[in-house]
């Protein structure tokens, strides 16, 4: 490796893994023979068409999706996801509910407002400032769907066992955690997410939705915004974003290959949020923000005992390296953001590093 | 260059300049010393609000706007615009004047009718297959906008001198040939253009609108679809496309530098296109498919006499590295995509190659 590399522990966009990288540089003029980048062919090409075609193959493959699930590439990011959804999936004069569990989620129940939806707000961990999330809620059986935010960035808390819909389907932003574990997918009507925290890079949305939620899809949505077009389509409707569709291939390809899979890709996952977690718990100067049972393996987040300290750990990090460790600004403090390409070196090189600033400030 | 290059007539996703692709490939791991990619730098980083900013300003040199114009860079492409102009940009009660040029004129007018706007088509070209541009229309003086598309790359026509919407604000599809050559853009109230054509790749679209015309957007719009959302964050509401942001900043910089501007570009392209005109105005096998006086500089429409001939000059021209020459389904024939990044060295090949095709096909 010639090139330096800092230990990126980036929220999103965040680390890409390097031999993925590398690949894309190496064949960045000539793209499989073709004499063009992958950027200058087109989307209607059959190089480009089997470009998109592994990429959905390794995403069913790695998910085990079922034939009554598609897989569609969009645009927009999840915020677009939160008018489309309330727009698509709701029946008239039936209720939404959405368990808040943070800014996204509140985001996403703000949309459905807007279109004047009869939203119910069925739990919320706002009382804590969503440090947790919540064990207590009943779904209407009426309900068009629940949703739901699977993994929270900013406070660091995620669901480890999905909310129980009864039968009502349930509705995830995925956006921090999809690929980085098994999901069992089957209550699930619709999963969306960014590819640009474990499986890609930004500029396009994973949306994975079930056959029968398409049947519900009103006739005067504005095309774009049907979730129908993109799936008659294949996602390719209009010019969609090659490149990062590309990136998610080659993701996908390290995922299934070098790592082996999402149940190999969780146990890594977990077992460097344990490294940092076990700083945190055995540490008289670093105070996680989550609370225990909610914690996240994706989002590592803690304070340290005053602003200053806080301060100088950013900066003493930095210059060692190590980027991407500001909390959100809502929050404050500190994020460790451990997604799938955080190699499990970096990893325990910030758990160490966690360590020496502790003994040193402590001394000192 | 160690690299095979073809020479790509592709209608977009489209030829990049190569030393913009080299630019890229060269600091693919390392973004600007930073150790990351620029597919991992955070789009609240430092680093990418240069990267944005950067290309914003060089949007504005280049186009010469001035301060009560914006520009955006959105996902979705010309296709979510279709559905934007209206749901923003009509006032109620007052018609949407759009001019019918083609396909996408076509798909563009579909989508104000969906949302029920009081659509009138002040004039068409589809009495002749869209093979030229109308130049008899009249804007309804209260008309909320008057929408055409600046170039239709499917047959191949061209606005050389833009409607007279009258002190109606003029809304233009330019995604085949903004930045291609210098445009007066005060009748405009908006304008855009997906950057796979002529300054950029795949995934991000560029919006020019003038400050009055954000005043109209109506409240109740979802978060996403309305422009002040994008405006009010300098297109940083959510996670933009930031490989594509940054790809479009490189070749505007290569426009500004290497090129010398907009007027010089356009000489270049006028140049490009009269060589292929001129092989067919003089041929006895290669007939132009547009209008002599609606000619696009931009796609080059042609067809040979019978449907077998024309599949052995595609297929000879593939052969000898000529891509993506094939017609669009819905017209046939042969189409030159003569972009920015193409080369005049490519279009004097193309055209040498052309007149040794005839000559060969005459004789045998």
């Amino acid at each position: 490796m010639t090139h330096k590399r800092v230990h990126n522990f980036n929220p999103g966009p965040a680390a890409l893994p390097l031999p993925v990288l590398k690949e894309i540089q190496e064949e960045f003029l000539d793209f499989h023979g073709s004499g063009m980048s992958i950027t200058e062919i087109s989307h209607r090409s059959s190089l480009f068409e089997e470009t998109i075609d592994d990429a959905l193959a390794r995403a069913r493959r790695l998910l085990k999706l079922s034939d009554d699930f598609h897989v569609l590439f969009m645009q927009g990011g999840a915020s677009l996801q939160f008018c489309m959804i309330p727009m698509n999936l709701t029946f008239p004069g039936r209720p939404a509910d959405y368990i808040n569990t943070g800014v996204w989620s509140t985001k996403a129940i703000k949309e459905a407002q807007i279109q004047g939806k009869d939203v119910r707000i069925v739990a919320t961990s706002e009382d804590r400032n969503f440090s947790y999330i919540p064990t207590e809620y009943t779904v209407d059986e009426q309900a068009s769907y629940v949703h739901f935010t699977s993994n929270n960035t900013i406070v660091g808390t995620q669901w480890q066992r999905f909310p129980d819909g009864g039968g009502v389907p349930l509705i995830s932003d995925m956006s921090s955690d999809l690929m980085s574990r098994p999901i069992d997918v089957k209550p699930f009507g619709l999963i969306y997410a960014g590819a640009q925290k474990n499986f890609g890079t930004a500029g396009v949305t994973m949306v994975i939705i079930r056959e029968d939620m398409l049947k519900r899809v009103p006739d005067n949505v504005p095309t774009m915004l049907k979730y129908t077009t993109t799936r008659d389509n294949k996602s390719l409707f209009n010019t969609p974003p090659t490149f990062a569709i590309y990136v998610i291939g080659l993701v996908l390809t390290w995922l299934e290959g070098t790592i082996g899979g999402l149940k190999e890709m969780e146990k890594i996952n977990r077992q460097k949020a344990s490294l940092i977690y076990e700083v945190i718990d055995n540490s008289e100067i670093y105070q996680g923000i989550a609370e225990h049972n909610s914690r996240s393996t994706m989002n590592v987040t803690f304070r340290l005992p005053n602003e200053k300290l806080g301060q100088r750990f950013l900066a003493e990090a930095m210059r060692n390296g190590f980027h991407g460790l500001k909390g959100h600004r809502s929050v404050g403090g500190c994020r460790a953001s451990l997604y799938n390409a955080v190699t499990l070196d970096s990893v325990r090189t910030l758990a160490a590093f966690m360590r020496e600033f502790e003994e040193k400030s402590l001394r000192g």
